[in-house]
Parts: C-alpha cells; sequence; structure tokens
C-alpha cells in the first residue's frame, strides 16, 4: 500500500502559517510583556476560544469539556468509528516561550484541516485535544484536563486552592464550566484507540543527533514536594550569630545538598523552584521557610532512593542546626511507557522520511500520563533551539514543525491501514 | 538636693498598669491571630488614635504631625521653656511581640501623667513621641517620622513603594496626615535639649548580668541591601544538572557564604531575611533569585570591610556558576553614639537605685538614629526574657518595666536639676 503526502503543498500544515497560529496564541497571557497562561485564567479562556474557532475553521465540529479541555472532533467513516486523540495543551509557564504545549496542538488541527479539505474519512474519528491544566503552576494538581478525560480526577481534586485561596471549582465555574460535567467527560476505554502527542522536547538530544524529530520512549517518573524549615525568629541587629535558628540558612544548606546528590548521578534531575521565608523582612531572623522540590527520573527505583536520601540530607541539616523539618509529597507519579505499536507508526513514517528513528526518555511531563490510564499512547518529540523551554527565548525551526506535522499524518494513515487490514475494509490513503 | 519617687504608689507607672495597656496596643494588629502593624495601616491609625486618648487622659495636649508622629505635649513652666523629648515606636514588624517600641511610649505617657498628678511643671516641656515607621518593614525607607522630627527627610522618601506600589505620601493621606505638613513638624534645635528612649534590649547581656536595665552606648551602624542573582530558567524535568545556570542555587551558596563570614567574627550580624525566585514555579529551574542582607556592627570599619568581603564572596560564587549578580544599597547609617551627659542622668538614676550602670551597644536600629541630627540622644534598655524580641514571645518583667519608669523619673529630675543650677532657678524635685 502507498501512502502519499505532498510536500510541495503544506497548506496549513507549512511552518510560515504554524508560527503565525503559535504566535497569535502566544499574544494572550494573563500578564503584560510576557507570556503566563495559567489553568482556567482569563488569558486561557481566551486562547481556548480562539482554538475552537481554528478547530471549526478545521471542519471540526467542538466544544469544551467540563475540565475546561477544548475538543475538536471530525468524524470516520460511520457514526461507529472508534476515535484516535491527537493533542496536546494550551497553559503555559510564567513568563512562558510560545511552543511548549501550542506546538502540538496547532499541527494536530493543520493535519485534520488538510484531511477535512481533501474530504477524506478514516476508519476511525480524530478528535484534537487542547488541555489546559499540563504544567500545574496554578493549582497544587496538575493535569486535571487529562485525568477528567481518562475519568481518574478524584473529586477532591477540585477543592484544590492556588495562591488567592481560589479553588479549582471556583476557578472552573468563573472560566465558564460546569464542574458536574466532568464526570461525562470522562471516555469509553472501548471507544478510544490511542493517544497521540507532538512535542517539543525541551532538551538537546536531538540538536546533537541533527535530527528534527524522535521517538519517546516514555515519560519519567517525577514528585513535587513542599518542604517546611522551622528555627526561630528574632531581631536581625541583636540575636548573635551563635544563638540563631536560621530558618532560610537552614534551607540554604538542604538546597546545595540536594543540588550535589543530583549532580552526583547522571539520570536524576532535581530541582528547587520556589522558596520563601514566613512572615519575611530585612530586619528579622528567618524563623520559618517553605521551598518545593522536583525529583525526575526514568528509573522509579533510583528516583525513591534519591529522594529518601535526600530527606535523610535534610534531616542531619535540621538536626545540627535545631530546626524542624516537615515535608510533604504534592505529587507522584511513577514513569509511564509509551506504546510499541503506537511508537512502530511513528517509525515506520519516520523511516520512509529517511529519518534514523532515534528514542528519547521524557524527563517532562505531559498530558500522556493521565491519558495512559484509558488507552495507549505515543509521543513525538521535536526540536527546540539549545533545548530552552519554559522561557522566552524557546525556538522550533518552520522545517522541523513542517516535518513533524508530515510524520504525524503519515503515522495517522499508517494506523489507518494497519486498522484497514485488521478489519478488512478498505481505505483511501493518501492526501 | 534630694530627689524622691515613692516606690508604694506607682500608680500608672505600676507593672500591670503597664502591661493592660500594652496589652491593649497588641490587640491592634493589621493581621488576624498575630500582632502585624505597619507603618501607616488600618492597625497603626487606630493604635495612634488609642495613644492619643492615653496622652490627654495622662494630661498632654495631642495631635499627629505630618509622618503620621503622634505627639503628647506637657508643658514646661513657662511658655518660653524648652523641650526635653521622651518616646518610642508603635509600628511593628509582622507577626510581633508586644514590648517593642510600645513599652517606652507607654512608660513615657505614664511618667508624664504622675507629673501631672503631681501638678508639677518642669523648667522644660515634655513631649513624648510614638512615631510610626520604626521597624521599616512597609516601605524600603524607615525613620520617616523621626527624620520628618530631625528635619532630614528627603522628599524623595515619599515616593517609595510598598509591596503593592502604595507610595507614601499616599499613604500618608489614607491615614488621614497632609504630607505639607511634613516641613513644619520639624523641630528648631535651639528649643529641644535632647531626647531620651527607654526599649527592650531584645539581646541577653542584661539577663546574663542580672540587671533590670542597662545604658546604651550606642547604636550599631547597619546597611541593608538587596542582592539580585541571574542565570537560566530551564525546565525542571529537562535540562540537566550540569547544563543549568540555577540562581537559586546561587543564592543558597551566597547565604551560607555571608553566614561563615558573620559567624567567624564575634562583632558583627549579617541576616538574609527575605528571599524570592522571580516568576518561580515548582517545575522551573530558577532563572532569577533576589535576596535582602542586613549587615549590623558597632564598629563601622569593621562593617565596610567584611560587607566588601561578602560581597567578593558572592561575586566568585556567581563566577563559578555563570551567574549575573547585582546589588543595591538600599540603607546605610554609620553608629550613632548616645550623648554623655545624658547618660550620666541615667547613670545617677541607676546608681540611686543600686542598679551597676552597664553599658550595651545597641545593634537594633532605634529612631534616635534619626533624633540625633536634632539633638543629643540617650537610651535605656530594658531586661526582656531569654533576648526574644520580633517574635510573639517577647516578654518584660513587670518589675523590670516599674525600674525603667523609676529611673526614667529620676533622669528627668536629675537634668531639671543641672538645668536650673545652670540657670539659676529653683526647681521643685520630688513627686
Amino acid at each position: 500500500m502507498r501512502i502519499e503526502t505532498p510536500s510541495g503543498e503544506l497548506g496549513e500544515m507549512s511552518g510560515p502559517r504554524l508560527r503565525e497560529r503559535l504566535e497569535a496564541l502566544a499574544k494572550i497571557s494573563d500578564e503584560a510583556g510576557a507570556l503566563t497562561r495559567l489553568y482556567l485564567s482569563p488569558a486561557h479562556r481566551r486562547a481556548a476560544d480562539l482554538v475552537r474557532q481554528w478547530m471549526e475553521e478545521a471542519g471540526m465540529t467542538s466544544f469544551i469539556d467540563g475540565a475546561g479541555t477544548v475538543v475538536g472532533r471530525y468524524d470516520g467513516e460511520t457514526s461507529q468509528s472508534p476515535t484516535l486523540l491527537l493533542g496536546s495543551h494550551i497553559d503555559t509557564v510564567r513568563d512562558a516561550g510560545c511552543f511548549d504545549g501550542t506546538l502540538g496542538v496547532a499541527i494536530a488541527i493543520a493535519v485534520v484541516s488538510r484531511f477535512a479539505e481533501a474530504g477524506l474519512r478514516l476508519p476511525f474519528a480524530l478528535e484534537v485535544l487542547a488541555f489546559g491544566d499540563e504544567e500545574g503552576v496554578r493549582f497544587p494538581t496538575t493535569l486535571t484536563g487529562s485525568r477528567a478525560l481518562a475519568g481518574t480526577l478524584g473529586s477532591d481534586a477540585l477543592g484544590a486552592r492556588d495562591a488567592d485561596g481560589i479553588t479549582v471549582r471556583e476557578a472552573l465555574t468563573a472560566f465558564g464550566c460546569d464542574p458536574e460535567d466532568i464526570p461525562p467527560a470522562a471516555r469509553d476505554p472501548r471507544r478510544v484507540l490511542g493517544y497521540l502527542e507532538l512535542h517539543i522536547e525541551q532538551g538537546t538530544r536531538l540538536e546533537a543527533e541533527d535530527l528534527p524529530v524522535g521517538l519517546v520512549s516514555g515519560i519519567s517518573g517525577a514528585m513535587r514536594l513542599s518542604i517546611e524549615v522551622e528555627g526561630t525568629s528574632g531581631h536581625a541587629g541583636t540575636l548573635a550569630m551563635d544563638r540563631r535558628s536560621d530558618a532560610l540558612c537552614g534551607a540554604a544548606e538542604m538546597v546545595l545538598a540536594i543540588e550535589a546528590r543530583a549532580r552526583a548521578l547522571g539520570d536524576l534531575l532535581a530541582t528547587v523552584g520556589c522558596i520563601r521565608v514566613r512572615s519575611g523582612a530585612v530586619n528579622v531572623v528567618p524563623g520559618a521557610a517553605t521551598f518545593t522540590l522536583d525529583v525526575r527520573a526514568f528509573d522509579d527505583e533510583l528516583r525513591r532512593s534519591t529522594l529518601e536520601a535526600m530527606l535523610a540530607d535534610a534531616g542531619d541539616i535540621a538536626f545540627r542546626r535545631g530546626l524542624r523539618l516537615r515535608h510533604r509529597i504534592e505529587y507522584d507519579q511513577a514513569t509511564t511507557r509509551c506504546d510499541t505499536r503506537l511508537l512502530g507508526f511513528f517509525s515506520t513514517a519516520m523511516e520512509r522520511r529517511r529519518l534514523r528513528p532515534i528514542s528519547l526518555a521524557s524527563g517532562a511531563g505531559h498530558d500522556g500520563l493521565a491519558v495512559a490510564a484509558l488507552c495507549p499512547i505515543a509521543m513525538l518529540f521535536v526540536r527546540c533551539r539549545g533545548g530552552i523551554s519554559h522561557h522566552p527565548a524557546e525556538e522550533v525551526a518552520n522545517a522541523d514543525m513542517e516535518t513533524a506535522a508530515v510524520v504525524l499524518v503519515d503515522a495517522i494513515f499508517e494506523y489507518a491501514s494497519e486498522h484497514a487490514a485488521n478489519h478488512k475494509i478498505q481505505v483511501n490513503t493518501s492526501l
């Protein structure tokens, strides 16, 4: 069976067109002069509306589900056709770049628009999902949208509060969603074939290998903790240095001990992203300090044992300095492996384009972590310049975006062909 | 000349009465469940009104000057009499104790009420000042009230902004003051004899020496800096440990280097009271971190040379980690020595009570720093339990408050006697 994708006329899949859309999305921010679009914020709402408009223009029907996920549906040959899910996320970190998440959404929409233009129906429906809570910046929880889709969102998740004390439930209502619509947002696993996501690599392996795209073997397990150090506050001008139990000095020593352990290992990342002194003032010896800790590794056992060692270090430091220490695990996610059959479709598509199909582990978490509870998942990484991500300097070449789009189209055709062969049906597999 | 103060009938100067007043003031807070009363806040306004009421009850006329300082005046023998200033401050740090500042105000009012009850006029007027900006917590500036009194408040001070972007000028107006009244609040140095302040020690020397009060030789010089560390932010799940320029790890190393230098010296205190990661998130490698630094020493040269060494350490750390470093000096105050003649009055008063007049350097800044530009100053420290201050556990014994009040009365009589002798006038010097 021959599969053809025109390389001359990419249309909506062309690099300049994709960039245009990504730049339009990047203008939608909660913060002047920087791209910050947190889950269920006003900017998230405006971005969701724009994505819906693109979906409708691409020939899809669209809606926003109970968890704020934008869903665009392109029907298959019959109303009985199962569904292949595509997508990524449209929320961002603070002061973000404009490719993380949105690239996968924009390419998926462009790919569907090519099918629609060609009037081509597949033996399965395609749905493009634009999730809203992948970064987990606003609330202590994360992946709310993809967990709702998988039917694994606990009811307690809606009670989580942001820094202003607003719950997810309240924010959903303000966003225009009805939290009652969350249970019906869960999909029937029997109707879903799989989930394919394109995402920037956020690392430098592809650049080093001189490849535009790469297969993702899986998503590294991750834990997030909040750690609280308590000492005794006092007057900065009177409390003698040798009588202090300075919570911040203790926390600083812990931050360095965490860094040292992670540096000593090759395959583990540890990050303290936030720190604050409670009731802090320039002239007060810190009485309490809290910080966050993020630990990731593809090897779950390594991750667990290293975290234990880091907490033991922190305990030693606290003991020596007369501080009290508490930690709470906010998030704990085991490593998720991508489905080899779905990866095979990407791999065949890459080989057809004479691209060596190398495999990468994803250090970053993705919605696939949650979607894996519903159906098989696979991801394709797209090269990004210098591996820079979560930063305004994030950049992807036009040609790489086009290659990623073409590989996705080919992989979908591969899937359609195999599906047709298995179900003994005829499929038109050229655009 | 004999001077008598009744020890049996302390009246308003009795420990239980003083404690009652301090507890009433401590209930006036901007924060539920904790004592936080920042300069020009609603709680500061309510506290100022209560202090005015006490002043009026004590036989003083009262007003609030253009910088928010509560002023109570008890006239001298004639309208030509010069003025002796007493007082302290009624603003607090966050989550404060209830003696810091307010003790000096409450005792000064009680002392004046004793003169008024006795119908006694001195050859000088007494003014009790309750300053509002001694802690310097809300705005990047400090001592606004005492600098206005001394006539040294620069006009730029009114433009300083708090964390919410509110200027001192706006806050003054909201407080009910007219910033136009600041220049007239400055006193004529020819009409002011001196400034006497009682304040808790906020240290443990008096406790160690088993003394209720001690003379203050002077107020240590102090500098406050803000230090900014800039690295490169990145994704916590993808940026390899050995490719990071983590601003927070760099800042943590600087905090420990500062602590180590201060610990190695005996006579210098250094405190990092606040730290934050700019655009920080649990899953983002910190791109920028800022922290404050407070350095104090009685020896100005030691303070300057040590700060230089600390900044050099920070520079080395930044260089090694590929970080950029900036610092700004927000506040720089040389050591201020108390006036030996005024200290002599306290000293004589203490000896009369069979109290060994030991001398202490104040590590904490006080309004006297600013008032010293107007007139001679002297301070008396009062023992506080465990040296604990800037903390809810701050505590002073009733007997120590009474001793402090009696020593202040005696010192004022000493001054009155000497003044009378110098001016060849007769003074009634017993209560």
